[in-house]
């Protein structure tokens, strides 16, 4: 496997490119939280200077909106093919739902540091109102869901919008990629249980579809 | 309303009791963050200085301690009692998750403060360790409900049961006590959707119990 002509890929190390740099970057906010986190403190566990940092990004903020910015883009994408099908909202809903499971199998690290962004700062309140646009979305689903008479009628849909995304986002807190479980089984087990749940059963052998 | 006499409520202020101290300082916390908040931090928010603090506390720890133990304390009596219920698992596992939500919400809090320790020292490492306590028996209720054949065979326990609480821990991201919604019905709502999705339904219009 080795040769004796030198590899391109190794060419820029120890320095990063944007992409490996926010990963560090993310991995380091998630552990220590945003706002304890110094520029200082990405640097040396980067291990290169602040000005080699500087060369990449403005500053801490920009890191944040990169980030933030991957896993709502992510979410946002799901939320726009999902209000484009066609069909019942119940099964748009569970489309959502899906695809927001696989965008937090995909993109974790960003949609664990999103979920924890309380609007201390510019970009952190513009994820906020990202999040807020998605959220309002699947509200008008699951109200849409409700009006057509698939979801039953007993609880509150804005209650049951908070409790079937506070279930997806619950996902960030145990999920780890590497335990076997793909995202396809876990967003069938997390619609499983949520939309048997949710959907009005018609006879005892009709289960949800999973399409 | 008002009298010529001194109103004893009054007597002590502005000092604070150990149980008023702790509001606040949890208040904090979940505010900034458990590691970034500095007993200075505490002082300048009580108003009172940190020695008085420290005439009722040992330190920011023993607050930590405090606080997690008055949420841990409430789940641990709740898995008692489910622990000690006669009957079939799914029952006791749904009286688990029922009781589980009035924790949440009577101790909104200090529930949501337990939620976000990582373990980073021994109080936190206690609490996890509690915590973990918690989850074993809620997965062994799941897996003796699915032995007993009361939820569906197609997903996981140890899924379900990481899904199952994930819903009901989710609640501490949204639910506000001033919002109107009781923990009764919080409750019921949240045993709606993930119970009619977990118990098997021998005919259309049973719904599960709700007592």
């Amino acid at each position: 496997m080795a040769t004796a002509r030198a590899t391109p890929a190794r060419r820029g190390r120890p320095g990063y490119d944007l992409e490996s740099l926010l990963a560090v970057a993310v991995k380091v906010f998630n552990e220590r939280g945003y706002e304890a986190t110094s520029m200082e403190d990405l640097s040396r566990r980067l291990g290169i200077t602040k000005s080699a940092i500087y060369h990449h990004v403005s500053g801490k903020d920009e890191l944040l909106r990169l980030a933030v910015d991957r896993a709502l883009d992510g979410l946002s994408e799901a939320a726009e093919e999902a209000a484009a099908m066609e069909g019942r909202a119940i099964d748009r809903l569970e489309h959502l739902v899906r695809r927001s499971v696989h965008v937090l199998v995909e993109r974790l690290p960003f949609v664990t540091l999103l979920l924890r962004v309380r609007g201390n700062t510019k970009v952190e309140r513009q994820a906020l109102a990202r999040r807020r646009a998605f959220d309002h979305l699947a509200g008008e689903l699951v109200r849409q869901a409700e009006a057509e008479g698939d979801i039953r009628p007993d609880v509150d849909p804005a209650v049951v919008s908070r409790l079937l995304f506070g279930l997806v986002n619950s996902v960030t807190e145990w999920y780890r990629p590497r335990g076997g479980m793909g995202a396809a089984a876990l967003a069938e087990a997390v619609c499983k249980i949520a939309f048997d749940g949710l959907r009005r059963r018609p006879s005892e052998d009709v289960t949800s579809p999973t399409g």
